[in-house]
Parts: C-alpha cells; structure tokens; sequence
C-alpha cells in the first residue's frame, strides 16, 4: 500500500499539480461518455476521482467494477476542474484527481440503505447496521464534535489545576437514588457490585485525600425506565474542589462552558450566566430547568380574580394554591376550540383537572369562562398584558399543579408557535434549591440531589422540625430548557450528615451499614468541597442540534436498552451462571 | 472563608512581604519555646506556619488546639526564615509565614496511621482507609503522574488525527477470551450484558465506519484469578488506525511513548525501539517480554554436548528437546549449594524436571553433574564465556520448558544478582508471533492474540493444515520486561474470518450466532484496518517505579476482589435480585 496524502475532504490548492495518493469509500461512480467518476469519501468529506481510458486503461477498467462503498487506494495528479464543472456546493468542488492507479482493497454488497444524510431509515435499521449509519456525514461530524468538545473542556480543566483520577466501576450497592445494575461477584458468592451511578462519594473522598481539583469524564449507569434522552449508560463530566464557594464552582464551570462555545461552535456566550433561584424559576416558568429563549411567562392574578364568582379559581385561593395565568400572544387564529380542549387533555396528566381559557377579541374575552370574569375583564387584561389575538390559559389549583400544568403548556406553545429562536444558547443557573422532597409512595423525605448536599447554614435547624422548608447550596445549569447538570457543596462534618441520614429515615445502624466508610471518613479532617457534574451526552445533543441523545453516542442502546447490532442483552452459559452462583428466575424469548 | 493565594507547596520568592492565605491540614505542630510552628500541608507540599502570641494572641490560641491531621486556613506575611533555620531537603523550607489569622475548618481524630511516605502499614489498613493512604506525599505524586502521562498521551493523539471514541460498556458476552463480567438485564429476564474485556470489535466497528483514527482511554474488565499486577478493572489505552503498515502503527507508538517519557520523566528514549522476533525473544531470553536492562541470555549448547553421556541432555535432544545454558556471571560465591537446590525447586514450577548446573572454579567445572561434562569442559566454557566465579546453568527439556525455566531463572537472578540499572527504560517491540497457541485443555488451537488478529499473508494457507506454523501481524511492546501492551492488523475479509474461526473450532452456525454482526459487517467494505492497545496501569506503575498496580489506582481492589473500604461487593436486596430476575445459590459470609 502506499501512503495516504492527504483526506479526500482536504484536497487543497497547495496540492495542485502533485501526484496524490487517496484511499476512502466510494460514494458514487458514474459513467459519462467513457470516462469513469468516483466520488471517493472519507471521514473529511469528498473527492472526484476521474478515470480516463486515455490516461490508464489499466486503472479504468478496476474502476468500471467499482461500486458503491467499495474501499479503494487511489494515485493520480490533483488538477482544477474545468470552470464550468466546479462545485461550489462541494468543499473540495473545485479539484478532481486524474488517476492513473486504483487498487480496490475491500469490496462490498449494497447497503442496506444509503449512506447520506437524508436517507429517511428506521431507528433499529440504522442501529442494526449501525457502523454503515456512522458513515453519513451527519453522524461522523456529531462524534467529531463530541471529541471536540471533550477535548476543549479536558483543556481548560487541565489548565486550571483539576487532576483526571479515575475511579472505580466496581462499587457498592446503596438504597438511595435510581437503581442500581449490579454485577454478580464469582469469589463472593451471593454478592455483587453495583455499577456507580456518578462517582459521588469517591470525588468526595478524594477532596478528603487532598487532591483539592479533581475532575473525569466518566461513564455511569441507572436502570431506568428510558426516555428519548435516557440511556442505560451515560457520560459525565465529573467535577469536585476544594475550599470553593459555590459561586466559584459557578464561574468555573461558566468560563468552562464558554471555552466549549467557542472552540467547538464559534459562539461567543456572555459570562456571567443569569441566575435564578428555584422558586423563582417555579413561579415565573412552571419549570425547574426554564427554556429562556422566549418570554411567555406565568403571571400570577390572585388578586385580580379572588373575588370573582368562579368556583375553580375560589376553591383554589381557598385551599391554599394559586391562580395564574398565561399568554399566548397571537395564538387565537391557531388554536380552535378543538385544539384547546386537546390542550386540556395533555395537562391533565400533570394532575391538572382541565383548562381554562379565554380569547381576547375585539369586543373582549370570549371563550367557556368569560362570562365568570366580566367584572375583572380590564384587569385581567392589563395584568396579561393581553392584546387582541392572544389566548389567555388558566391554571388554578396547588402550586405543584399550576407549575407543571402551566410550565408543560408553556414549553409545548413555545414550540407550536415558533417563538424559539433554534439559534440561540441560553444557559441558566438554577439555585437555592430545597434539600428536599417528600416522597407520596414512600411516605417521607428524599434528596431532591443526593444525600451528601450541604443545607443552607440557617436552615440547618430546620433539619428535624421541618424539613419541606430547608434550602440547600445546590445549583443546577440549564441550557435551553435542558437541565445540563448540577452540583452542590457537600457535608464535611460527621454530625451534619448523620443527622441528614437520620431525616432521611436511616436508622443510626442503617447509616452506618451502608455509608459507614464514609461517616467514618468525616472523622478525620474532611475539607469543605463541592463540586457539579454535566452530562456530556446531552450537551453534545445540544450543540449538535439533535433531539436524541442516540444522534451523539456511537453504539447507543434502543429503547428497550438492547443494541440490535450485537443483541446484547443475550442469554449465557449455564456454566457462567454455575460460576457466578446465580440462577435465573425467568427467561425472556 | 478568604481565597486561598497560593498551594502551600508552591510558595516563593515573589510572594515575600505579602499577606498571603494557604488552607491545608495540619502536618505537624510544635510548640517552641511558647510560639507554634504548623507544618501545613496541601497536594502540592508543605509550608512552615509561625503562630506567636506576640503578633496575634487570639490566632496563638487557637493555633494551640490544632492536633495533626486538622484543615485549616491561616493568613499571614510571607517571610524568609532566619538563615540558621532554613531546612534545604524542603522546597519551601526557605520561607515562613507568621500567622495573624486561623480558622479551623475541620477537625479531625488521629489518623490510623502516619501521613508519611514511609510508614509500614500493611496493605488492608491502607485501602480501608485509603483516603488517608492518599494524602501521603508519594501516593499523591503516583496520581499526579498518572494524570501527567494521560494528557501527554491524549495530547499526541489530538495532535495526530486520532478521534476519542467512546464504546458501550454494555456488551455481548463472547465465548472467546477470559471469563467475562457479567450484568442482569431487568428489562430481558434471564438476558445478560457483558462488561467489555477491551473495546476490540467496536474500534473495529469504527473503523468500518471510517473514522479513521480511533482512540479511548478505557476502563476494561476481566473477571480472572487475581496477581500482583492485576485488577478486576483495568485502564486501557486503546488506539486503532486504518490503511496503515504494522510499522506506521508501531512508528506512531514509538513517538507517542518517547513523548510521554519526555514530558513526565523528562528522558528522552531512542526511537526506533529494538524490534525482535517473537521467537529470537524465546529463543536469547526464554521470554516473550524480556527484560533487556542486562544480558545473559539463553545459549544453545547442543553442539557442545551431543556427544556427552549425560542422560538428563539426550533424553532432551533425542526428544527433539534443546539443551540451553545461563552463564550467572560471578555468582559462584553468592549461591550456596542450598540455594542451588532452591533453584531447581524453582524452576519445577515452569515443567522442569530439574536445575542441572556447575560452577566455574580455579580448576575446572565443579558440581552434580561436572563428571558428565569433562570432556566437553573447554567447549562449554567457551561456548558460554565463562570464567572463574561463575555458575551455568542448564535446561533440557522441550523448547517451551526449557525456555520458561531458564527465563525464569534468568529474570530472578537479574534481581538477585542486581544485574539490572533501575534507572533504564528499556522499549522493545516483540514482533512476529504465532496466529495460534494449542490449549492441552480444551484440545484445540486457540487464539494467541484474539481471534480477529491477520495471519501473515503467506501463512494463510497453513490455518487449515498445520495452524502451529502460522504467524500473525501481530506486535508486543515491552518495557523491562513488562508486556506493556499489544496489537495487530485484523481481518478485513469475511472468508479469512470464516476460515479463523473454523480453525478455533466454530461451526458456521456458533460463528454466525456469536459473531454474525461483525462477519456481516465484513460484507459492506470494511478496510483494511489495525491498532494496539496499552495498559494504561501497567505503564504508570513502571514509571513511578512501584511494583504493583494498586500503587497508581485511587481505589483498587484487594487480592480477593474486594473494597476494605466500601466493602464492595456486598449482599444486595430480595427486592432487586426479584427485579433482575435471578436468586443466588450459595451466599458467602
């Protein structure tokens, strides 16, 4: 074999004139008038190859028999093309290579589909034959872009005194968070290792060792139910450090991120990011990760309604909640009657009991409910700072309700009507989160983060009297309505995380049986820290401009968590399972 | 808290007469003469504090109760020290601050242990309380290191055109190779992932999909019997190239390799590094990864006693065996007979039946067997450059015995004698070697390498006639007599991977169910393709210059699979064994 020159993408002027060598795929061969083009691909784009029975009838006649996607080695000089062949279209449209060798190192059977970028194939097609899915250009620019990006954020952690240390995937099994995957141990019959999903207490316990910056880009696993941006495995950007507040840890992840925006996209982002506490992005968004590339925001009107006589808004203020409203400006020629009480449909799964609109139209509101509001029409108006043409949406019930129900019709209208500029980058931090949440099924509190984060220093008394009421110094960022990551400052004394234990419904043997090592590790000069961890996977979705988190991970699992390419899951020997002293409860087909 | 200036280990000269802020934890206190001295300690070194009561009473008084091991932040003016107390083994130890504020931000119980380099605790206690095992100054160093030769190595690879890709951790389990690690599927009862041993036929994968130039640093599992350099979970660096000779690949890890030892060691290595026949390395070292930092190699002494009537030798030669020799130069006087009888007990280990030998006196050979060999004595002496004060040592024995117990002896005595300069890295490519090695067990051929490995073109004839005699594209890289890693071309047509796995004993139907996706890839023009992989704990633990990996590894296992710390792996709930579908037939205590 000889020597490649140069990608078949990067076929520049400086060559012109030289004799060139190629190797790549065949993209397309056509015949014109006796003369044979290849369009030849490799992962930097694309070259014509011109084979011309008058220059080497030899290499004309391998080059007749080439096909689609078969892998060939090319010689010949790179020349200009003719004025009027010139591709503009084409990176390298303005030269071809007049070949005078071809070797055909592979051949190949016709894919299954082509590889473009438009090519309109199943999910399970493309992951079945996946390494040919990779090929479209499309596919090999998103992980050249996931490289890029890990690249720019490993650049800027390296330079700022972080350490890459790795940490075990072998861990233990805890009761708290997602479920855990676990690995049957062969040595410790009956036991097994769980699968970490984030290395949390190792980061922790290497800012006990002194390591003061640590960081890894690390895979983690949960076995979730999956979701378009849900992957049984997932990667993280995992960060910790030492002595910081959390406004330092934010301007570093800040200036972190604004690296990546520049070295990856060309996209100057401003720095500092805003900043929004948790409640405030609840009352204004309905959302806990907003999407602030447009407006459109929940207006409370308790007090313009709360003494009109509409049993759902009165029951409401009574018990406690809240009314509030949105608008949808212009939206009233869009959404017919129909369309609304689909609308109503969809929040109802937020646990929302319906939804209550209006149109504002020239003689004023129209819709189900104006009738109620006559009296307030004007305020209601002014408050809305509703126009003619705007669709008015109520949501009336506890502030839960009205956030998710409100926030879901928010982000859904955003889409629907356009208001998203797609070019736009908005990252957000969300912060002065509650420590925590109070779980229904469970009946009793849980991590809204992890069990390891830090409460607010005044609300620690709140601790064991009144827990709903306890902030936290937690934060997340947010990059257009996606929740990117988020961190926190950790405990570092022993009796501030017992007591947490303790809230949580551990029982002071519990604690200790499951997180002794690390109670126990509190005891001997553990520093404040804090860190934050980003999902890699979805930050690349994001700057790819994709959807799914599959368009970004090379070998992704299907929504069954399955890869249709290898069939893995698949079943194993008995003599495995022998050896693992395992045995299986039940076989699936 | 006030932001730190500086690491206590890297205050200076520029920073005298400043008031500076340093956090870190309490190396040592002395009370001298009523004023504190704190030896301050943080990643980066220690730092000499001064606490005298005359500068800050308050500061004094609580620098009084801090005990070692506590973190703390002082502020105070750097100073000079006093000539006569300026401590030149320490990079600080010119400098003091004297102190005019403390906080103590934790406290801490005393340690288990020592926080020093030298401390004699045995390996349990040191893992169980590991973040305290960290905090010594060379178990921090061998982490920093570690991360220093990661981003050299990632810095020449971004440089290089290498894309970092990452592969599933899910995978498919394969017959082929170790035992596998394996996870329960909750979602396909009865189906299992298998953690990857490397990522070896996804890199391949990519390359099919062209991108080229492939690399990872990746974690891999093998669930075998546990060594000294051997973890269940192990760091690979894992690169894989398209169109390129065995050469360019070993080319390229040449420079990467001369890089890493540049920017880490500050040495610079010989490129090319000495390339040798896998069978030259058997047939001078008795090893297929000799340590070359000193000589005395195997030397065939046939010739000199085929003649001899010496049972223990004609047997050998008879047998179609060899009689090889070591010349343990000067060792007369350091061996006893006893430890000669060790020896041969030594060697039985490796298949051989015994230790023959002799010592070279003023007067003649000497020993068991020198009545064999009196005839030939001139001859041998000549044959093995022998002197007075030497010791030879024979093996005779089929060539694989001979060359295991002679290799062995020779690697122990290298150590023993201290033949070998520790200051040396000595790179050496074994190139060359066998497609196939024969398991006496299974009673077939297996693979040496894997199973995707390239014969050697002109061998490919001999897979289904005599497989012992195929070679392989196939390339070790040792250093001082580690195998620090390992590559080859691999196959790129579906007939030559057929004919492969019908030599290892596949029916096409157990080809095509365990490895049908990647014989089916092979049919959409897959190129020409092959890398190498390193073990990424192996190289850092040799440049640290520590004999075990867990030296270099932040949480490693123990020799039985387990975390003291975490007491990884544990029993796991009713409830989750339920979800995944399985139940435990035997549970250790």
């Amino acid at each position: 074999m000889a020597k490649r020159t140069v990608y078949c993408g990067e076929v520049s002027a400086d060559l012109v004139g030289q004799i060139i060598t190629l190797k790549g795929w065949v993209q397309k061969r056509r015949d014109l008038g006796g003369v044979i083009f290849i369009d030849l691909r490799d992962r930097e784009g694309i070259a014509q190859v011109v084979f011309n029975p008058a220059h080497s009838k030899e290499a004309w006649e391998i080059a007749d028999k080439c096909r689609s996607e078969y892998v060939i080695e090319i010689t010949g000089e790179l020349t200009y093309r003719d004025k009027e062949a010139v591709n503009p279209k084409m990176k390298t449209g303005e030269f071809e290579i007049m070949a005078t060798d071809i070797t055909i190192l592979n051949t190949a059977k016709t894919p299954p589909f082509l590889i473009e970028d438009e090519n309109n194939v199943g999910d399970e097609i493309r992951m079945k034959y996946r390494y040919l899915d990779l090929r479209r250009p499309k596919m090999t620019a998103n992980l050249k872009l996931r490289h890029e990006i890990t690249k720019s954020i490993r650049h800027y952690l390296d330079n700022t005194d972080f350490i890459d240390i790795e940490t075990p995937y072998f861990g233990k099994s805890t009761p708290e968070g997602a479920r855990d995957y676990l690995v049957p141990s062969r040595v410790h019959a009956g036991h097994f290792y769980a699968l970490p999903q984030s290395p949390q207490i190792f980061k922790q316990l290497l800012m006990n060792a002194g390591f003061d910056r640590y960081y890894q880009i690390v895979r983690c696993f949960r076995d979730e139910d999956l979701r378009g941006d849900r992957q049984p495995e997932f990667t993280q950007i995992d960060m910790e450090t030492t002595f910081l507040t959390p406004e330092e840890i934010q301007t570093m992840t800040e200036e972190m991120l604004a690296k990546v925006m520049r070295d990856t996209k060309g996209i100057e982002v401003t720095v500092p990011f805003p900043r929004i506490s948790y409640d405030e992005a609840m009352a204004r968004y309905g959302s806990d990760k907003p999407d602030t590339r447009f407006e459109m925001e929940l207006i409370d009107i308790a007090d313009v309604v709360k003494d009109v006589d509409f049993k759902v808004f009165q029951m409401a203020l009574e018990n406690g909640g809240q009314v509030k409203a949105l608008n949808a400006k212009g939206a009233a020629d869009k959404y017919s009657r129909k369309d609304m009480d689909n609308l109503g449909t969809y929040v109802s799964q937020f646990g929302a009991k319906g939804l209550a609109w209006l149109k504002v139209e020239e003689d004023g509101l129209k819709g189900p409910i104006a009738k109620f509001l006559t009296e307030v029409s004007d305020d209601l108006i002014k408050a809305t700072n509703a126009e003619v043409g705007d669709i008015l949406m109520f949501g009336a019930d506890k502030p839960e309700v009205v956030a998710a129900a409100l926030g879901a019709i928010r982000s859904r209208l955003g889409k629907e009507l356009g208001l998203i500029d797609e070019s736009k980058f908005n990252f957000l931090w969300v912060v002065d989160w509650p420590l925590f949440e109070y779980d229904e099924e469970a009946g009793r509190y849980v991590s809204a983060h992890h069990p390891f984060t830090q409460p607010k220093e005044s609300d620690i008394e709140l601790l064991s009297t009144n827990p709903a009421k306890v902030y936290a110094e937690a934060y997340d960022i947010v990059l257009n309505g996606y929740e990117l990551g988020g961190g926190s400052l950790r405990i570092h004394k022993r009796d501030l995380q017992e007591k947490m234990f303790e809230t949580l419904g551990f029982t002071k043997e519990s604690a200790q049986e499951q997180f002794g090592f690390l109670l126990d590790a509190l005891d001997y000069g553990f520093p404040p820290h804090g860190g934050i961890a980003l999902g890699l996977d979805r930050l690349v979705m994001l700057l790819a401009g994709e959807n799914n988190i599959r368009e970004v991970i090379a070998f992704p699992k299907n929504g069954k968590a399955a890869d249709p390419m290898t069939n893995a899951p698949s079943v194993v020997s008995p003599l495995q399972l022998f050896e693992l002293n395992i045995d299986v409860t039940a076989i699936d087909e």
